[in-house]
């Protein structure tokens, strides 16, 4: 099949407390408790409806502070290097991030939401509720990850390496 | 903040048994045994190693069919509107699904996967490794999806709705 180029229009912004790369969790797991707030552009609030009856939703987002992309990385939780699709690493082809925050409640288009993991300023492209009987999967096998999930530490923690 | 538009490559191709969109399962659980492999364009296929030691992935793609968006839509598994950012419709601002499917292997730039549930020749955005530790959520509230959760007959089959 031919090689498609799709064009994305954010919806909003997703505001939290990290202004740099370096020091942020790496995932929302280690972000217990940090608070944020998306504001979604006004054009889509209407899109919002219902929204606040979920507890948990998955964010796409653009990692907008992010240049080009590596093939093999080593990720920030083991001393190796990976293909670049086996890890979550933001240096990837296309720079899209995803993360299922807690969502704490809803104001007109501003929601306000915890476990944030993204960089302030983050570009908002689509929200999906999370779905409890749809999104868990069990008996997973989580490759190198399996080696390294003593979670205790600043391995949770970004580093410089991807700037 | 500004409005951004983000231009995203296609990585690969999925390939399934779907070729049209009425009667397609609507979620990966729907999908239990149904096969399909995607091919990454060979310039990526770098970036699959050490993908092989995980059991699931996280797939993003293109809903390459649908045409427009609607803000307020009836989801499959319920008889009432709801905020398209309260769903899983494919009619929404950005056309972008996610799925975790099962990975059985891959060959070269071939990745042969199981519980597909999206339709054949799907132009592929990003693959993320599914990490158990962190991708799970329990407790959560799913809004009007917790009153419908009777995952028995048709509900989880797509019809033409929005076609």
């Amino acid at each position: 099949m031919a090689r498609r180029k799709i064009i994305i229009e954010t919806i909003g912004t997703i505001y939290t407390p990290f202004k740099k790369i370096k020091g942020m969790p790496i995932q929302p797991v280690a972000a217990e408790g940090v608070k944020g707030h998306i504001e979604i552009f006004p054009e889509y609030a209407k899109g919002l409806e219902d929204l606040e009856e979920f507890s948990h939703i998955t964010l796409l987002y653009h990692f907008h502070e992010i240049n080009g992309y590596n093939l093999k990385v080593k990720p920030f939780m083991d001393d190796e290097e990976h293909g670049i699709f086996a890890t979550r690493s933001p240096k990837r082809p296309n720079a899209i991030g995803i993360s299922t925050v807690e969502l704490l409640n809803i104001e007109n288009n501003i929601l306000y939401i915890a476990s944030t993991d993204m960089l302030n300023e983050t570009p908002l492209i689509d929200i999906k509720p999370f779905f409890g009987i749809f999104d868990n999967r069990f008996d997973t096998r989580s490759g190198w990850l399996d080696k390294n999930s003593d979670l205790s530490g600043n391995k949770l923690l970004s580093d410089n390496r991807f700037l």
